[in-house]
């Protein structure tokens, strides 16, 4: 390679650590990330999704617009040339700047997956961080309900691959909840203020929530009448047929509930089980650049909560061309998931990535790497020892304590009599194969020791 | 997801363009680059070897050590909390402070990969890039010269399995070259600029050597010295025995030989065939924290050059610590790779994540819902066609942009008579399947449209 070399450290000891809200990822956290993230993309993929990477630094302009707004929330800094940069702070703007600068190479509609790490220089909490992954994927350039639904549907599957086939997916519809206001008499400035309250219906209840709004100067008859809206239940179709009665005048109301017929259709259509969705009219989603559906995935039992958001966002993605262009998509809340399916123990994950250690003696280092060479071509992920100098029992607990479940051991003693003995670690069980039964043999130990590995 | 919500760009369209000496990577180009990666990282795991993941952003005293003489090549600044931070350089700094972090978490010998970006302030050129992927497997904690087999087993077999089989890798040792540059009387404090200059025997002739020794103020007997000693060509151990007579009176250079005898004769119990390394006495390599054997693997025929190196480093992993860790380890030039792969056909590589495409109309949607979804169970990537009221030819001209080799369309004929049409969209050919032969219908089709695809 002809990369610049670089200088070596300093060679006095420095203290070793990392910035606050900034994570190390070690062996068995990362093969836990690794599957999730690999779940996902497969998941993407299987639905058409086609993969992209952005730089992770890029213009402070293009991250934060002429206004500014974002500038607090980012890692940004003059570069040794002078140019305003920052670090992303999310995936869908790198998206935006992506569609208008090349136009000519993508083909629309574009359906694209984007995973990997952002940075936000906010304060770190628990769950927190100052970096963390984002796992997205967007449709850009179709304004059919089609695309909600294969949006919706990819929620629903990604999330049930890692055990959390239990998440509920809500919905609703950015014009729904304009229309509430305006007959609700709420004035436009304050529709974010009574969006954000009513988002926390569920969690606060109908008191909280009404306590907030007249607090913040909305009448307390108009958060009655809104209340009495975002408050009805009822499946998909009688939802749609009580709202459409009580919002006939609206014309945006009508439209919005037409749009979310069609897509209820489209998931009845795609099998998606009626458990697995709602019409939520209290939902309303933080991001301010939603205009069409909005979609969020919550698992109640246990009390997890969020774990994936998306939304209609027709004004974002055009922000660079100057001119509209359709947009829906979905987060997969990446982090948070990692985070439950870790404390809930909802997926199996080895303790290492080698499923079998090879034990090396100074007089059969040949014959080790060959019975590890042989297992490597049939597909198995194979330790071989460093240590030949230190005894089997050494060996043997240093892979143990690596997660290596199963150890083969091939003493000039096993390999004179063409045998070597396979020990399940955990156990201590050891049973003794022919050599030309290796891989069989390592198999049949590898089943019983794992049978709920993937 | 509870994140905090980011507000939209300014709608005022702004510029679209990325910073100098950083790409945008679209779905072809993403596509090659995971399929090396993942091929880099299933061979690292084939051997056991875990991974980690590390901060983008680490405390700036920890890239640069005290004397900071990386600083200029960083990216570095104040963050909002008054920090001086930097984005790291390489991947074996972040390394060295996860082992002093992590002691009592790690088992060592400590074999880890770690695939990831790396930024660096550098004048971008062909080929150079201010953020590019680094693609290292490393060995912390073992000194025995079967790690560092492992690590050239490894190298030969990564780049085998992404077409660069006939990569040849040169081997030295640097106490070897050190003990000819005192056997030649070279001062010490010039041995940087004289392994620098051997370095280039191969590429710029023995004359061109010479000289540039010579400027450098090494005596023209020095550097002839040197040169009969870089010079000698052999098998390795015609060399091994040849440098032992030549350099029988220099202790640090008769261990190094020890050490690549034993090396040598571990690569023979591995398998790797003669021609795909050699012992080559003039290699150096770039960094200057290389303490023993040194690896290079470079593709001469076509004339691509270094596409990967290595080298044991005995000194940098214990920075932290204050303390000697022995090290040994391989960066795998994945940029360079990613780039003759692509130039010269190595892999073959699809347009598109999607195998098939399902055409949608007005009529037919759930049914074409249905096939999507029975494929996808069966492990095929389909997408589905999100422009009902386009005709046939317009959905079918979409797929064929995107790269997707076969199209099904199911329109409301078809479906009355129980059958789908199969078409291979690059050349036209179109077969008439029953909905219940749908899977076979489909390998059929793929099978004879992707001959040679993985």
């Amino acid at each position: 390679m002809d990369e610049a070399p670089l200088r070596p450290m300093n060679s006095s000891p420095r203290k070793p650590q990392v910035l606050k809200g900034f994570r190390d990822y070690l062996p068995r956290s990362m093969l836990l990330r690794q599957r999730i993230m690999t779940t996902f993309r497969e998941i993407f993929e299987r639905h058409g999704f086609e993969p992209i990477d952005t730089p992770a630094l890029e213009y402070l302009e293009i991250l934060t617009g002429k206004a500014g707004e974002n500038e607090k929330l980012m890692y940004h800094f003059v570069d040794q040339g002078g140019r305003e940069i920052g670090l992303r702070y999310d995936l869908t703007v790198p998206l935006a700047r992506v569609v208008a600068m090349h136009q000519n190479d993508l083909v629309l509609p574009f359906k694209r997956y984007h995973i990997a790490p952002v940075w936000r220089a906010e304060k770190p909490q628990r769950g927190r961080y100052r970096e963390f992954w984002q796992c997205d994927a967007d449709i850009v350039g179709s304004a059919t309900m089609l695309a909600d639904a294969e949006i919706v549907g990819i929620m629903a599957e990604a999330l049930a691959a890692v055990g959390l086939g239990n998440a509920v997916i809500h919905i609703n519809h950015r014009q729904l909840l304009e229309a509430m206001a305006r007959v609700a008499g709420v004035d436009k400035s304050r529709s974010g203020t009574l969006f954000r309250t009513i988002d926390k219906l569920g969690k606060v209840g109908a008191e909280a929530v009404t306590r907030e709004l007249t607090d913040n100067g909305i009448s307390s008859e108009a958060a009655e009448r809104i209340l009495a809206l975002v408050s009805l239940q009822g499946t998909p179709s009688e939802l749609i047929s009580d709202v459409s009665e009580r919002l006939r005048e609206d014309d945006s109301a009508i439209s919005a509930l037409a749009e979310l017929g069609e897509l209820f259709g489209y998931l009845e259509a795609m099998d998606l089980p009626p458990a697995r969705f709602a019409f939520d009219l209290a939902l309303a989603r933080g991001l301010d650049y939603y205009t069409g559906p909005v979609y969020e995935a919550v698992v109640e039992e246990p009390k997890i909560g969020s774990v994936a958001g998306a939304g209609r966002y027709d004004g974002l993605i055009g922000t660079f061309l100057g001119r509209s262009i359709p947009a829906t998509g979905m987060s997969l809340g990446v982090e948070r998931i990692v985070e439950v399916v870790e404390e809930f123990g909802l997926l199996s994950t080895p303790g290492s990535v080698a499923d079998v250690f090879v034990a090396v003696f100074p007089d059969t280092i040949a014959a080790a790497m060959e019975i590890a060479r042989e297992l490597r071509e049939t597909g198995i992920n194979v330790d071989i020892g460093l240590q030949p100098k230190r005894g089997v029992g050494d060996q043997l607990k240093y892979a143990d304590r690596r997660g290596i479940p199963i150890a083969i051991i091939a003493g000039s003693a096993e390999i004179a009599r063409g045998s070597v003995a396979i020990k399940e670690l955990k156990t201590g069980e050891q049973r003794d194969f022919l050599i030309t039964e290796l891989a069989t043999g390592v198999s049949e130990m590898l089943a019983q020791v794992e049978p709920s590995a993937s």
